[in-house]
This record gives C-alpha cells, sequence and structure tokens, in this order.
C-alpha cells in the first residue's frame, strides 16, 4: 500500500516495462484485471473512506470551498459506484487487435493495420478521487500502464485507491508498477510527466481550463486536449417554437455544471418577437438567469444587462447569455469569435440554413434540432468516455476505448525487396 | 509576387480566414486550384530558377555546403519536376467528406461522422524548395490553408515559388492568403508559428533530427512528428540466407540516404558462423562500410570497430552497424533502446519468432521477411506522402492525405431532448 519513494522519472520508467506485458494480456485476462481492481477497491472501502476523511479535514482546514470538498469526498456507496464503472469498462469490447486496413503491396507482402495500446497514458487532474479510478480503469482496458497526478487536496485518497488497485494487480500476477501516482511528488511531479517524452505516450489532462491550458502549453508528451464548452444555440428566423423551447430547457437546466450544457442562445431578429419572451419566461421559471442584450431586455423581463465578458462565459450554472443577431452570418461570425469549438447547434425548419450551419460550423459536434447534451460518449454509444476532445488531432468529441489505442502496420513478405 | 511587410501573426489570421473559403472547395474546384498551381509554377520557371541562383550564390558566399547547396538548386527539369508532383496530388482521391461513422441515438438523431480539414497547416522545414511545393499542395489539396517557414537559405526561392502558387490561386478566384510563408521574418516567424494555438491547427516539421526535436519540444500547436530511422533488421537463427543476403542489401543500398534504409543488423549468435561472411561480403562488395562488434570482427574482413555510439546513429550512408545477440529477447531489448520506432525488420523461417516480433516491437511498421525499404507512402499505395509518422498520436508510419483531415460529428434530429 505504500508508495516506496523513488523519483518521477523512476516511476514512470517502470510503467514503460509493466506496459509491454500489459499491452499483450488478452481480452479475457484484462477483463479479469478490471474485476479484480473493482473487487480490491470494494474490500478496501473502510480504508479508503477513512484516508479520504483525512484529505477532507485537511481540506476543510485549508479553506477548501464546499463544492471542492463534495466532489472529494468518498463515502461507502461512492466507492460502490466508483467500483461499479470499473465492471461496466471491463464489459467493453477489447479496443487492441482491430484490423484496421489490410492491403498487399511490393508483390506479395501482406499488410495489416492493427490497433495497439498507446503504451503509457498519463493523466493530470484535480482532487476528484472518481478519476484515479476511471482513468486506470479505461487504461488498462486498452493495455496500457498510467501515471496519475491528481490533486494534491486528493493524495491520501488517491494513495488509497492507487494501493487497493495495484493490489489487485499483484493478486492476478500482473506486474502492479502499470499503475502509478506521483501525487506526493508535488508539483515536479506534474513537471516530470509533462517532460516524459519518450516514456509516457500521451498526456490526458482533466479539470478546468486553466488546468487544461497549462498542461497544452507546457508539456512536451503529446496531450489530447478535453476542453471547456463555450456552448451555442442559434434559434433561426425559422425555428418551431416547440423545439425551440423544449431543447434550450433541456440544454441549459438538465445539468448545468457539465460542458455539454448551452451557454449563449443567439437568436435570427426575425424570430425575437416570436421566441425571446417565451424562452426566456421558459429558462426563469426553471430557475436560470439570463444575461441579455438591449434586444432581449426589450422583449422580457428581469434580464440581466449582458457584458462583452458574458459571451466567452462557461457558465457551467443556471446562467445563459442571450443576443439578437441580424441573420445566420451573423451567427456563425459569433460563435467563431467564442466557440471553444466543443458542440454548436442551430434550431431551423430551414434545410439550406441547416446545411450551411453543419457546413461552414467548426466544432467538434454540429447539432440540427436536438439537444447540446448528446455530445457524450454514453449517448453516442461508446459504454465509457475517456473525455470530449476540443482538439483536431487524434480524436475530436466524445471519446471512447479506441480513442486510448495507436495503430501498429504488420509487413508479412516471403524475401521480398523494393524494385 | 511582394510579401507584403505583416507580422507573422497577421498572416496566420489571414491564413485562417481563407481556410474557411479552402475547406469549402468541392473535390474538382480544388483539382481545378492544384492544376493551376502546377501551370503557374512552370510558367514562371525562368524567374524561379534566377531566384534561386541567387539564393545559390549567397549560399556559396556563406559556405553552404556541396550536398546543402545541391538540395537547394532548382533548374528547368526540377522546376518541371515539382509542377509534375503537384499534378500527381490533384489526381488523387479527396480527403474530405468521408463519412467514418455512422449511428442513430437519442431515438432519432442521426448522427454522421466526417472527415474535415484541419483548417491551417504549419510547416517548419529546410532549405528544400521542394517541400514548399509539397507541403502547400498536400494540404490545399486536403481543403487546408498553409503557413511554411522553410531554411532562410531558399528565401528567394521560396518566395518565388509561394509568388507563383498565390497567384494561381488569384487566378483560380480563390483567397490568395491561404499560402503564406513566413521565411522572411528569421526565427520570429518560427517561434510565432510554434506558438499559434488557435491559428494553426497542426504543425509538421520535415528536415533533420534535430530540427524536429526543436519543433517537438517548444511547439504549442499540436506537431506530426515525422522523425529519424534507426532501423534495425534481425537476421534470426533460422534465416534463409538468400532472402537475408537480398533484404539486407536492399535495404542498405538502395537508398541509403532515407529514414527507412537499414542502419543495424542484429545476427542470432547461432546463424552467425553461416551468415556473416557471406552478408558483410555483399555489402563491402556494394561499398558498405560495416561498424561491428568482437563477433562480426571475427568472422569477416575489414571490419570497422564498432563504439556504442554506432547503435544510436542513423547514418543516412553506405555505412551499417552490425552485432551478434545471443537470441531474439537480446534483439529485442537492443531494439527497445535505440529505436526510433519507425520501421524494425526480421527475417526467420520461425513462426513463434516472428509473431513474437511482430507483437512486442513497438515501431510504426513492423516486418518479417520484406524490406525495410517498404515503408512509404507510395509503397504501401496512398499515392503521395505528407510524412512518416514516428509518434503515437493521430498518425502512425506513412501518411497520406486522410492524415491531414480531422473529423467533425453532424447530428439532425427532430426536436430530440436528452431524456
Amino acid at each position: 500500500m505504500s508508495v516506496t519513494v523513488t523519483t518521477a522519472r523512476e516511476r514512470m520508467e517502470l510503467a514503460k516495462t509493466a506496459s509491454r506485458e500489459i499491452g499483450l494480456l488478452s481480452d479475457e485476462r484484462k477483463r479479469d484485471v478490471l474485476r479484480s481492481l473493482a473487487d480490491s477497491i470494494v474490500a478496501r472501502t473502510d480504508r479508503i473512506v477513512a484516508e479520504n476523511a483525512e484529505d477532507l479535514s485537511r481540506g476543510r482546514a485549508n479553506g477548501l470551498s464546499d463544492g471542492l470538498q463534495d466532489r472529494l469526498r468518498l463515502d461507502a456507496p461512492r466507492v460502490a459506484a466508483l467500483a461499479s464503472a470499473v465492471r461496466d469498462v471491463a464489459e467493453l469490447p477489447d479496443p487492441v487487435g482491430r484490423v484496421l486496413d489490410e492491403r498487399v503491396i511490393g508483390g506479395g507482402v501482406r499488410l495489416t493495420k492493427v490497433s495497439v495500446p498507446f503504451g503509457v497514458v498519463g493523466s493530470i487532474y484535480e482532487a476528484r478521487p472518481n478519476v484515479t479510478v476511471d482513468i486506470a480503469a479505461l487504461a488498462l482496458r486498452s493495455g496500457n500502464a498510467v501515471v496519475l497526478r491528481g490533486g494534491t487536496a486528493a493524495e491520501r485518497t488517491n494513495a488509497a485507491l492507487v494501493g487497493a488497485m495495484r493490489d489487485a494487480l499483484r493478486a492476478q500476477d500482473v506486474d502492479p508498477e502499470a499503475i502509478q501516482t506521483l501525487d506526493d511528488l508535488g508539483r515536479d511531479g506534474a513537471r516530470d510527466l509533462m517532460q516524459a517524452r519518450g516514456l509516457v505516450d500521451v498526456l490526458v489532462p482533466r479539470g478546468s481550463a486553466q488546468l487544461i491550458e497549462t498542461v497544452v502549453t507546457q508539456s512536451q508528451v503529446p496531450v489530447i486536449e478535453t476542453g471547456a464548452g463555450v456552448v451555442h444555440i442559434v434559434v433561426d428566423a425559422s425555428a418551431r417554437e416547440d423545439w425551440a423551447r423544449e431543447i434550450i430547457v433541456n440544454a441549459k437546466v438538465q445539468r448545468p455544471s457539465v460542458c455539454n450544457a448551452v451557454e449563449t442562445i443567439l437568436v435570427h431578429r426575425d424570430a425575437a418577437d416570436r421566441l425571446v419572451p417565451v424562452i426566456v419566461a421558459d429558462l426563469q421559471e426553471q430557475g436560470v438567469t439570463v444575461h441579455g442584450d438591449a434586444g432581449v431586455a426589450a422583449r422580457a423581463t428581469d434580464v440581466v444587462p449582458a457584458t462583452d465578458a458574458d459571451w466567452a462565459q462557461e457558465y457551467l450554472s443556471l446562467d445563459v447569455a442571450m443576443r439578437i443577431v441580424d441573420d445566420i452570418d451573423d451567427a456563425i461570425a459569433h460563435i467563431r469569435t467564442f466557440s471553444t469549438q466543443h458542440t454548436e447547434a442551430i434550431i431551423t425548419e430551414d434545410e439550406g440554413s441547416a446545411e450551411r450551419f453543419l457546413a461552414e460550423v467548426d466544432a467538434a459536434v454540429v447539432v440540427v434540432n436536438a439537444s447540446t447534451r448528446f455530445t457524450d460518449g454514453g449517448e453516442f454509444g461508446f459504454g465509457a468516455e475517456v473525455g470530449i476532445s476540443t482538439q483536431k488531432l487524434h480524436a475530436r468529441g466524445p471519446m471512447g476505448l479506441p480513442e486510448l489505442t495507436s495503430v501498429k502496420w504488420l509487413a508479412r513478405g516471403a524475401g521480398h525487396v523494393r524494385a
């Protein structure tokens, strides 16, 4: 259970060595490892909850906010939920060994492109113990070793969780060094992880926009950016009232704290008189504060005047910004300026507007006449979600297990040489 | 033809704006643009060759080596060859708009994953004018704008080529700002390009290992690493003599200056007496200098003693390192230490050794009983080659046009909300 005092580099080298064994495990062996991980976490519930209580007590003494304390808190039901999520990942199809391309070249060399594990997956995240278990399970299921660097406020909780998971690897006769934590090394751990090119194959930051920005700008290891969502819904001149009202309430109210919730509504001026009053009333009835421009304020009551800062705001709360736009061009220009390229939607009955929006808006997911809340690995049918990529390299949008793999070309010849 | 004196950032912003137009061009329009590019380059041959002569003259005065002068030199046939390569790219299938996944979610939302251009592709490379034209053509064919930063020794040549290509865009009524060069901005241009996150979507360095290392470690823009090849061939105990000899000569001698040429040969000790003498003799007959360990030297004449540096060497010349290994494990361990994960090969009649090698060796391309020279976009049937990726994110191995695209999820509903 104790973490040997070694350097970050030594631990990452151990992870790299262990990754070779993990990468060759069969589908069934990986499922067994994950089930064992879940069992081990449940069996150590008391210890995990006790260590978590120590983190919470330290957090309170250091003035950790109630919200962050709640994210950090583990009790027996939450520990059981963590283990249950691991069992769900165990049931997903193996992303390794898929044949992605086959061809015969050079007069008889058989070429096969197969999916292979990355090797070592790193993650830098905040004081959310569920990420510790999630990322470890997803990485192992896809044949990777994992190096974790969570928030120091969760250090003891994470150590207990990592200890439980490493015990499970030992019990399965798998190298426990496949799971590493750098939490005890403070900022040096994060820095060393970001510089570990050649040891760590990909780094997945999880957390606030600021944390992700730091990792993206400082890391020499390739990063998969799972970013913030300044998500827009455009209400076109032709938008159906019932669709507009239902989609906007769903997109804003169902779960305001997540990245696929809508943050800005852009209403075509030809629909403003018809739809602004009812949309604002619907939202206010659900407890939403509407930050509107003059055109919105003129058509509804209790509208908070929007400032320039509102257009760039990811509220993650029961707040929404709202603006009248001249036309589709104006809406697309606004989105180009403020979008984080996560999810953008339009509500329209006009096929031309819909297709223009789909073609011209640059985002991971572009939606016509549906809620932005569908941008989610579970909803997309991936079974689990590694995160939602807002970058264009390697993966874009909701990522499943296949996004934690790379590829390898296998060439089988019989003495073939190049002409 | 003249480049307005603007900052790198201004030019990249112009490229970003132009990328929206380029990204929406039809397949046929993009073909026309490329054909026009080729015509424009040919029509301006005299000017290009004259500007190139100025670069060469400056290069000679600055002590540019004969080899680098040759890489820089353009005469009329070489200009024609550049244009011809552009015409070949025009004939390749459009990589944009491919449907990569389709599913229905949420009780009726139609989800389509399509390939889309990255937006703006950047490239940092050395004084090779052919790269200027290659990268521009590949980027435009895949719907991207391009920002070029070539070696300053080719500044006037590149300006003439970029001018010719921008004229072609104008003639096709396409925004000429889709092709930008930063050559006149010196080191600042390269630095600004590497920091242009949000403006440039992906950066492809081309050139020496040192240039690539600099870009990979300093860039905040996501990089596709096209790396060096310290390529190994393992001669197993069971290797057929004819295959071993033909493959090794082909892999070393056919084109020693390229990254898929073999640099180190590892011979199983049980095959050493049988094969080392003939392999060394074959290579020496082709003018190759063999840098061998004691086991190799004991079995052949004129072997230069290998030092530790030889095992890490990408000679790119008629030199090869050669070592006796105890077994497959020893060979794989050597490869793990020195491989650049480009291409690794084994020559063996033992199915078990072949499959172990394919599974355990971590490289973009792993080869059994064929030449390492097959690692090439043309040989793989891609028609053109963007480079050979030695990283694991996004693309691995030879890259074709599809590797210059990202994806976008399109969701089409009819008032659907998330339950």
